[in-house]
């Protein structure tokens, strides 16, 4: 989940497959949010680093795969990524980047073309946006979508195992459930390890470190109905964070919601 | 889980299957608790009861499988099981019986060859033994076992789906866990649903009209740590309640703690 990805819009007809999507992107027919576009196909946390970082930061990803999935990488310089897409160019097909020179937002640019490097590689990593069609289709109420926020996500006291320069904290995304739709939850998301999987925590939020669900880091807060359970998921603010704390001289990521849909369906997603 | 099945024992090393234990009993060389016998092998709870009964309770199990999950059931008169062991009879092979006429407890022999009847139908209903072994195997604590108590039970507010004359609220077994855990633990008991599968509820015992948990219906107690949540899984207390409540003119179940030891394996009962 992005840090402002906004909730599902009703989908636009003429964007059915990923493929549609990328082609409106990379158009630039869409300037924002990818919220909605294509259902049923999966959408990704983009992250490019030059090649000398990218070596840590697939460890770190490695060694903390619920908040950073990979769901694809590219060859050094090489702006495809063809497991998740036949026509994808990275460049391109991301309706809204942002380019951070040494840990300073500089442009939030509608292509790449300008800045790209050949010695750039692409990370692409699972969105909650997957886990969340899966609960919506099992009949479970999402409280951010239905009332048009964003989820609610907090920082947390769980540190990530670090990776030369990245390192930071857990952070996490919140959806409150009732206690039979927080087991629901957890059965059906544990089948979608590639978009974070299982919930880290529920129910007791100030043994992670969250003193106050009304504040959240990230996102806007959620009511939680005196029925209600917090449930936490590894969210893919995570590596964001870490990359801009990490201040690396170069790294482009996708702009919050401005997701990289793909040729895969949420459904090839799941474990089984 | 039954009401007084006491904690795992170690097991008994000349009771190595199912058919050992079977046998053990049936030559009268046990008389009380099977928990820990056989590690591996499926026990169940027992419910014996006449025709005219039997497709009411049928009834009563299918509408409620969480509770009255059955894995074994026997043709009218017949008091072997083909489906749970190959050598086992329904008469002999369990520890210690109750006897019920109209609602009242009126003995506990050791065999059935005296009260045996040719229109008695004998259901086996999966019991919490063999998810306790799959949560153990994977590392997760059980409170009552470290304790050496019963695991803490209590009546829900929750009614079970009614069946002619079988009728009462669910009962349910609680375990404390950490939430980690407790997210583990929904994960582990979903692959098995033949012995109560995934928890009914969990966090928020109130909701289920439980008042105070240090109160329980039946077993006993366990500390909840402040890190902790309480779990709760539907019990086999359930059908054992509902049949004595229904006080049917004759009837027959197990007696706390000696439950029917199977040929199957836990494994085998895992959905995947």
């Amino acid at each position: 989940m992005d840090i402002s990805a906004r909730t599902f819009t009703p989908p636009l007809p003429q964007l059915r497959t990923g493929l549609e999507a990328r082609l409106a992107c990379r158009a630039g027919a869409i300037s924002g949010s990818t919220a909605g576009f294509a259902p049923g196909y999966v959408q990704g946390n983009l992250a490019i680093l030059p090649k000398d970082l990218a070596a840590d930061f697939l460890r770190f990803c490695q060694q903390n795969p619920k908040p950073c999935p990979i769901i694809g990488i590219s060859d050094p310089g090489d702006p495809h990524v063809p497991a998740l897409g036949g026509d994808l160019d990275i460049r391109s097909d991301v309706a809204r980047y942002r380019v951070w020179r040494d840990g300073e937002l500089i442009e939030e640019p509608t292509d790449l073309f300008a800045c790209w490097r050949d010695d750039l590689v692409t990370f692409v990593l699972g969105c909650s946006f997957s886990f969340e069609e899966a609960l919506l289709a099992d009949g479970l109420p999402l409280r951010h979508i239905e009332t048009g926020r964003h989820v609610a996500m907090y920082r947390t006291a769980v540190a990530c195992a670090p990776a030369g320069p990245f390192a930071g904290p857990l952070v996490v995304s919140m959806r409150p459930f009732t206690p039979a739709h927080a087991i629901r939850a957890v059965q059906i998301t544990s089948r979608f390890p590639a978009v974070h999987g299982s919930p880290v925590h529920l129910g007791l939020p100030h043994l992670i470190g969250i003193k106050d669900l009304a504040e959240p880091d990230y996102g806007e807060a959620a009511a939680i109905n005196d029925d209600e359970l917090p449930v936490f998921w590894a969210c893919g603010v995570t590596p964001q964070a870490v990359i801009a704390a990490a201040k690396p001289a170069f790294a482009i990521t996708h702009s919050p919601g401005s997701m990289l849909v793909t040729d895969l369906r949420n459904t090839q997603l799941a474990v089984l």
